[in-house]
């Protein structure tokens, strides 16, 4: 039986960035990945299905803002209650240590056309589950769907913002400042 | 030196789709693709980068929705820009005769999730590229980027509507009816 690995995910992850960076997402095998990370292939396979899968993380930030809408307040205007979930993302996952992390792994992922379509993908799996939550607070489709959209806008305009290295703004600040560029674009579109 | 072949692409196309929906995307060669379409795999790979992209037409998509943008009245609002595109999608690419194809792709995209990234990535491809071409005709960035994705929400509602099965409305009615829906639900946000 496999013995517990003390942060495993954390040393794969750690070492296929290093590695994608070193000589590129394609030019890197999962063995090369759990060797840097002084684990083997088998243990990579226990967290991970597949090299993409790396650097995504699991389903860790859809439940993240299905929990956080569905704690919103109850009176919460469908887009209020997503920038209250992404208030909680960026206390519990988009946190000040995890930037340097976030922004290598963008320059990655920009280099790299089958990780910008996972990326993608994933993109519209987290619009779904914050349109779902937000249908399970008694928001009928389509304004659900048209405020899970507008949502994801506010987390990409936030996540560059965040990500960006001139800038020194908080995840949750960047949420604020990106939320109330997002409702005067609406009124003016 | 090759032979032009006529309504190769069309050819390719509606083969890998019968060969998809038969055996499965990943059961299906490029080779039994050209075969099926009495071509050869150089002419497949003439058309198509890869087995995923023959699904996907090229970029014809967001040429067509760039030139919409471009062509709409001078001071239509952006979202009213983005419909005007729509409408010429409607009556450019998803014609009448067109509905049954879109409806059996979407039914193998339902099936593969290398299809469903594939998908994805090209859906922020057309994104960018309304918001781009609203920023050639003044819309600053966010407004373009806010209009874009709510257009991109209303081509999906439309698409859907147009390819159900229950429905009989077309591309371009199915525009306005979404456009509807989606300014009432962003007021509403």
């Amino acid at each position: 039986m496999a013995r517990w690995q003390p942060h495993a995910p954390e040393r794969l992850v750690d070492a296929a960035l290093d590695l994608f960076e070193e000589r590129g997402y394609e030019n890197t095998t999962v063995t090369e990945i759990a060797e840097r990370a002084g684990l083997t292939k088998s243990t990579f396979f226990r967290y991970f299905p597949d090299k993409r899968e790396v650097l995504f993380g699991g389903d860790t930030m859809a439940g993240l803002l299905a929990d956080g809408i569905d704690d919103a307040p109850a009176g919460a205007k469908p887009l209020d209650a997503v920038a209250h979930a992404l208030d909680a993302v960026g206390r519990q996952a988009f946190t000040p240590d995890r930037r340097e992390f976030a922004t290598r792994r963008l320059a990655v992922l920009a280099a790299n056309r089958e990780l910008r379509e996972r990326e993608a993908l994933k993109g519209l799996g987290l619009t779904a589950a914050m349109a779902e939550a937000l249908e399970r607070r008694g928001v009928p489709d389509p304004v659900s769907r048209v405020a899970a959209q507008l949502g994801a806008l506010v987390m990409t305009l936030a996540y560059e913002r965040w990500c960006d290295p001139a800038e020194e703004t908080g995840f949750g600040e960047a949420v604020h400042q990106a939320l109330g560029q997002v409702r005067a674009a609406t009124a003016a579109s």
